[in-house]
């Protein structure tokens, strides 16, 4: 059986007449799409049109919960209780789950947004509360997860399925996890180096950490920006590559069995 | 086979710090609450919340979607499109559709709200529109309408099953619609009139008009207000006048199969 | 003395990392900028950033106050009391006027903005009661109105300094007033055409009606859009046009004493 | 000259249709009003209402921002920059005070709200950055700071007048900081031993701290909450304690000669 991956992408990010993001380009270059759902970003409105493209391109469709801060596009940090998470968090899935099927769709994973990806990333007692509320809202849902981060496990063990993304153009310590955007060696600024490490993370499930190492990690989707046509044509040299080393494109969503799936 | 009626009643509307309504008096009182969504207002903690306490009494849950105007408590009108009312409506529902199903519940019905409600009464073709969408989101939702008005046609049209409510406390004019509020005769103030009047719309099926005439009304619910213990003791005469003419208190979502269907 | 108009824009309307409008590009341009101030577009970040701006590049600063409706960009009518409006305006006009005197500039005038806008140049009272209130909050500011409409009367009669602004690719009816949206003749498609009538409306102090009248027209301002190439493109040959035709660029805020004032 | 120490109160936070706090009732038994601005509670018709309010009875008037997050009142730590946030305070201060210019009074001071409030008492760099914002709008404002935190040299340095706010019931540590919530000795829960401690810190400049020394604080206002009769009762006792050791109510922004003042 030949090699595939995912590429997924954040969109649905309008919000009345302000436009944010290229959903018309970028759809058609991946397979999984992350929709915003009206806290951190997106509106009704603008969530049902991008349901709608979706469907009509074939593409995954996700929920993309994040802070109830529209103003900060949910970037920013913000005290919840997990509890608190939890309810906005199950809240957002509930309402794209039940748009998508409205659409004549159907929602295939969660993957969480900005300063929330962030801090559930890092603490898992935060992603397992969020995670056994996603659970209890969509059981079927692959929870989308920052590759080897707490939320991995934290999907796991609320039960559900977890798929691990990673990004082209990121420098990873030598124990799986992001340099932070602060510190030297956080971004991968040749585009050459990042399009061969993404194939190498694919094909051969290892990355060089930022110390030179060799470090395992599981790429079963790979995260892409498609604002403006920089961004779009790394999309393409990604797609290119990947065709080149055998890899095939398919939503993760498709390849469920293969996923891990925790036991609540 | 004895008569019965439902109690409604509009609840978790309030947001935050921000406490509006007795939740906990009403719920022991009524057959069926009407959650707030989050737009007008509610929010899913609170949300969460009030759908917990309804499933603990047994009492029927419903979405109540309204206008996205917290600050208006939607209650002023709003020039939306019937298409944005349509997508604001059907993201609402299938938050509290979702959420409901978490918590182990079942959302039972939908009710409008405030303006939404008022405009959607009046005005078949946006009530039409939105319909439509409820049908998609849930078709099995009973939609509970404002009796006698242009909802219930377009609910049975867009194929939901629909439940009328009627007022203890409003004046009607001869062909069945409420009284202006700034109108005479709009509002009952006489606590026992009203309470004669409910049990003659739900035993006779009639009411008296404000110009006197008896005209036919259909009420499978009565909408109770909460609030303070003036509204809580009128709800208690209500009860035990409708105990003491025959009728049974049963959420209407419990009779569906007495309810009228419309095909789509 | 040389004829003299003024070109007023509508800026500042970006919220958080939602980018709206070409402030950068349209600023040159103009002599005045009517800046959102966080209701139907805006927020403090944005309009502190307009604010400097504005003063570096010697242009008037007011406020644009709106409904509180960002998702629909203050655009959609709604049913608020004057007092309501009237509180909303007085807060909007009292932020950016002390965040404008804060940066070291000085708030000029106030123009409403989008459905408020639309609704205050047809009703005069609601309009009276916003311009007491803009008196009170800012005494020696200008009120931007639609020409000829009742927002010209009702900011005479609330003691305020009141200019007049035209559109260059608007119809006009005989009385006046805009050719409504949904109407023939309400756009004016020709740019040739468009320029030519704002000289005639600077210069001659008349406009061609849309039944072939001509009408008497005050032109304090010309209204103009700075979104994209097309739009930038325009406003330069409205300027070369105006310049050719010997009328200058000036601010009507720095010919107040050209204005007429009301006494209230 | 006799002695005189403030009351002061944390007003006007009501939403729409949700009131919050007993406005009414804590007005007549205090000396000075912190009005919320409209982002973590309040709104332009509460606003107006307060300041009304305030005048009539005689109260000082000063703004209380918050940040920008009313579904938790403005109590939820956020990850907002310097930046962000002097551009969120001076916004709300420039509102409260030119709102309540209109209304014929004048704003006095400033006091921050809830998260915002502990993150600039903790951070003097913070709290730096907003004071400057604060003198930019308001210079003649008094900036009225937690006792003895960072804020009250951020306030000095930014050369605004200072005013120190001590609280009845809360434990002090050695620093004469507050002792953490979390941390046993937090909250003083008996009333007569909270009223000693009000009397000693007015009169005597000192308090007992957590550990039993007793160290110098200054106290040129009391914190008092006005929500529900217990509280209300508790500020009657706290009013009359401070009669009967000889010490009069007089706002503190009517003694600002009193107050130091820094140097910019």
């Amino acid at each position: 059986m030949s090699k595939t991956v995912d590429l997924n992408s954040d969109l649905g990010e309008s919000f009345g007449a302000y436009k944010i993001g290229g959903d018309e380009q970028i759809i058609p270059l991946i397979t999984t799409a992350n929709l915003a759902c009206g806290m951190h970003g997106g509106d009704p409105v603008v969530l049902r049109g991008a349901i709608d493209a979706c469907i009509k391109n074939g593409v995954a469709i996700g929920a993309h919960p994040g802070y109830p801060d529209l103003q900060g596009f949910g970037r920013r940090a913000m005290a919840l209780s997990a509890d608190e998470a939890d309810a906005y968090v199950s809240y957002q899935v509930a309402a794209v789950d039940g748009m998508t099927r409205a659409q004549g769709g159907r929602m295939t994973h969660v993957k969480l947004h900005g300063a929330l990806y962030n801090r559930a990333g890092a603490e898992y007692g935060f992603a397992r509360v969020i995670c056994g509320g996603i659970a209890r809202v969509s059981p079927d849902a692959v929870f989308l997860a920052l590759s080897g981060s707490a939320m991995v496990k934290a999907g796991l063990d609320a039960g559900l399925r977890v798929a691990q993304e990673v990004f082209a153009d990121r420098g990873y310590e030598d124990d799986g996890s992001l340099v932070a955007r602060n510190k030297p060696g956080a971004m991968i600024h040749d585009e050459d180096e990042a399009v061969r490490r993404v194939v190498q993370m694919v094909r051969g499930g290892t990355v060089e950490s930022v110390t030179g190492k060799t470090i395992a990690i599981t790429a079963d989707s790979i995260c892409v920006h498609g604002d403006g046509a920089k961004a779009l044509a790394f999309v393409e040299r990604i797609r290119a590559a990947l065709c080149e080393a055998g890899v095939g494109l398919k939503a993760f969503a498709e390849s469920v069995a293969s996923l891990a799936r925790g036991v609540d």
